[in-house]
Order: C-alpha cells, then structure tokens, then sequence
C-alpha cells in the first residue's frame, strides 16, 4: 500500500508537542529545542529539561529519518526488503525526576517504511511501548500505570495487553541482574496487521495514554520528602538503567552504531549514576522493598 | 604442547598480591578480599577498594575458571577448536582514583587454554595491556607510562610497542563519539608465538610493568588540590568510561552476556558517573585541554 508518511509525521510531531506542553507545566518552566538535521536526509527535534525542579535530566524526541539503502539490522527476518529506500520516524522519551518517590519512564512510538518500486508496494511496521522504573514503588501507583496500559490497548483484541505486557517484561530484563528494569508496562514491534489504519490507531492510541499513565503518579508523589538516603539509593538504581541501556537496548545499540545523533540518544541516560560492589539493602527496610517488584507480575 | 597452567597460575596470583600489596601502601589501609567460586569450576579472588583517601573505587581480579566445551565466541576464528575443554585464567584490573588529577587506569593479562584430546596437544594464547585515562593530562605523565610500556614489550621485537600501541588506540575508542577512551598503552591478544616461554615472559612483562608505569603518577599528582569544578568534570568524563566498558569493551559483554560474576566484572565502573546534554568545555579552559588527548598520538 502507499503509506500515508505526512499523516504518521504530524501526529509523532503533535504528540511530542502534546507531551512537552504538559511537562512544562508540571516543571514549571519551559524545556529546551534543540532542532538538528542529519547528512543523509531527515533531521529532528531534541525537547529536553536538565536540573529542573521536578526533572533532573528529561528528553522527549521526535526525529524523522531516511535512508537510502536498508541496513542489514533491520531487515534481518525481511530478506526481501534489503536495499529499499526507507524512513524512520518516531517519538522516544526519558524523563528522570529528581524525587526519589517518584519513577523513572520511558516512552516510545515509531513507524519503519520500506519504500517500494513504486508507492503502492510500501511496506510499513509500527512499534512503541512505555515502561515505569519506580525506585521506592507504590503499588497503586504500579496497577493504575497498568490499567492505562490495559485500557489503550485492549480495544484493539483481547490478546493484547497480555501479550503486549509480556514482551515488555521479558525485552526489559537485565540477565546479568536476573531482575527487571522495572515494573513494565507495553512494548510490541513489527505491528502491520490486520492494516495500515488499525496499526496507526493501536500506536496512537498508546502514544496517547503516556500522560494519564505517568502525569498523576508524579502529581501524587513529587512532594513526598526525601533525603540523602534517597538519592544515594535513586543513583545507585540509576546505575542498573544505564546498564540496561548500553548493553541491552537495540534503539540506544543500533542508533550508537549506525551513526545516530550520540547526544540525543544518550539523553536517555540519568544524570548521575553509581555503582558500589556487592551492596544489597538492609533487609526489611523501604529499599528492600523493590525488589519484589523487579519480576513480572500481574498487576491488574 | 602440554601448557604448565600452575605455572601461569602462580604468576597471576602473585601479581595480584603484588600489586594490591603497593595499592594498599599508597591507600594506607588494606583492601577487602572476596573469594568466589563458580558452580561449572574454578573461582577467583576480588580485591578492592571502595571510598578510599586515594581510590574512591578499585578491583584488582584474579580469576581462573574452567570450561567444559569452548563457547563459540571463543573459538570464532579457530573453529578447529571448538568443544573442546578449556581454562581461562588472569588479573584484570580498574582504578578510580578520587582526584581529579590523577589518572584512571586498567590492566590486564590473561591467558586462555584449549585443552587437547591429549595433554600435549593443549592449544594456549595470551593477551592483555594496560592504559591510561587522565581527566587532567599531564604530558610529561603520559610520555613516561608509554615510555614504560615501550620498555617492557621493546625485548621482545623492535615492532611490539608500536603494534600494541596502535591496537590499544584502536580498542579503546568510542566510535559514536569518535574519541579515545584516554591516552592509550598496550593491547594485544591471540599471543602464542614464537613459544610458549616467550610468550609467557612477554606477558610477564606487561603485568610487571604496570606499577612503575602508574605509581609514580599517583605519587606525583596525589596532593594537587582539586574542587568541585574538577570532580564535576571527573564525573562527566567517567561517563565515556562507562560508555565504553558496557558498548564496547569485550571483555565485560562476553563476561555479562556468558553468565560471568557480574558485582566482579562491573567493578570496572566508576563509583559515580554523570551526563549532560551536548555539554562541552569552554573554549581555553583547563577541561578543554582534555580533548587533544583523545586521539591516536606518537608519545615517544
């Protein structure tokens, strides 16, 4: 079919807009715009918040993408799609608060096309997801995440939020810890059926729900006080998502190698990290906690 | 040949004493000491080092284990190997010095054995160096651990310095930031000519060479007052560590990726590391003389 590339574009672009328009106003203050252009065609534009009041360090990303020969990676389990001309659009996200109460979370909704001999062989895939990284985690907070998740999806087939939530338990998962990034949420890939205008409205639909999954947990808990003790269990957390990201995250792996824009990419590292060898919670205090939380579980 | 693996061993182990043994000296106070074991055979010994007067982190590792079949990633390019039993054995180390103006540093010497149907038809190969990576360069500093370098291998062929000097430039660069990780040293690997006892002695020689090349830095740059200007950047600049070491560095993804002890493998990281977004030195300033450090030099 002939993918409708202008109509995929503005929303990614609204959306972005959408949700850094709504982020300000929960910081208070206006974000950064940083638009840029890449060599081989496309460009982007980088919204970011560093040392903010309630955002210590936030990206939200839109970048559109293209390609004059599809690389290897991508058409690994698609052959017959090898050196077509492609593009890439798609938002991403990382907002790292700077409460301790309240979560890490990430965000990301994207569309592929490879360009066919002629317009009506396009072929398209959608994917996306959104996950939340609690560091003192509420389980209310937790299921009403969920629910959203549950809710933008399950219009779309029964099948969906279970599976959906499955896949984003097992692609968030630090083998090397044997534990979650944390308490999950969506993600799913190679969307392209039952077609086109179905694909579209399911991503949309998920790109929709991140503000009444993520906005009222922050609202929630952003005044709950903290201290050192906080902060110093928040980095050393933090340490566990920068792993995550540069050994297991195929966006971060496949934009680093393949020449992406570093900086935009690492937006989505936290500001500060640590690391402390063989250090555990006491057991029975609030850091212990988490790590009941660091395995699938069904939350609704 | 049959390969004296007590030998190798006993090397190892005595180099990690040694050298911790001048760590502890230089720290004041003694490291901690976690023995380990591995359920598929062998273990190791951590040694380090955490919020210390001198090292803020440190692990000195000896480890030698032991395998039943050669994992494919081991034998790659020598495919005549694979199943066969085999050992790894070595000392690898990272220090995190807590001023800014002394250099972080790495070492490493190891070697692999593939065992053969019989004892004397054992296949072995060596690898290793060492590097440094300063915030604050000196270049006297870095002439003299290169000059150190140079000294250890130069015994062994006109050609071992600037060879392993080019590989380390090579290994040790962030490729999406298109900078080296420091100043560089010596790296080499799949070392098993033209014998077994050269080898061994070249190898010898690397790990021997390690602490006349740091220690004197240490020494010379240990007192230079530092603020909160220099740890912040030290911070941000450890981040390019942790890049590094969790995208690229091989040792730490086959490690992590192949059930290794991953609290022993990521002592590598700093204890504190920091991003900002597209933040760079200004033009004059101290930190701004970093960059014409990262990139291949001829120091000698």
């Amino acid at each position: 079919m002939h993918v409708p590339v202008g109509q995929v574009h503005d929303y990614f672009s609204g959306l972005q807009a959408t949700i850094v328009a709504a982020l300000e106003t929960l910081e208070g203050s206006a974000f950064g715009s940083d638009p840029w252009a890449r060599p081989e065609g496309g460009g982007g534009l980088t919204r970011y918040c560093e040392n903010g009041r309630i955002f210590e360090r936030a990206g939200v990303l839109f970048s559109h993408v293209r390609g004059k020969t599809l690389p290897p990676s991508a058409s690994a389990h698609r052959p017959d799609l090898a050196g077509r001309s492609w593009e890439a659009m798609g938002v991403s996200m990382v907002l790292h608060p700077r409460n301790p109460h309240v979560p890490t979370t990430h965000m990301n909704v994207r569309m592929f096309v490879a360009h066919g001999p002629n317009p009506d062989q396009d072929v398209f895939w959608f994917g996306g997801g959104l996950d939340l990284t609690p560091y003192y985690p509420v389980e209310a907070d937790v299921r009403h995440f969920h629910q959203v998740c549950h809710d933008a999806v399950s219009p779309y087939g029964d099948d969906k939020y279970p599976r959906f939530k499955a896949w984003c338990d097992d692609y968030f998962t630090l083998k090397h810890r044997q534990e979650t990034r944390g308490v999950g949420g969506l993600f799913f890939d190679d969307l392209n059926t039952p077609d086109f205008a179905t694909s579209f409205a399911l991503t949309q639909s998920v790109g929709n729900c991140f503000l009444p999954a993520y906005v009222p947990i922050v609202q929630a808990r952003q005044d709950t006080p903290y201290g050192e003790r906080e902060r110093a269990f928040q980095a050393y957390r933090r340490g566990r998502y920068v792993e995550f990201n540069l050994v297991y995250d195929r966006g971060t792996l496949f934009g680093l190698q393949s020449g992406g824009r570093t900086e935009s990419i690492l937006l989505s590292m936290p500001p500060m990290a640590q690391w402390r060898y063989s250090w555990a919670p006491e057991p029975g205090s609030p850091e212990s906690a988490l790590a009941a939380y660091l395995t699938p579980r069904a939350w609704l």
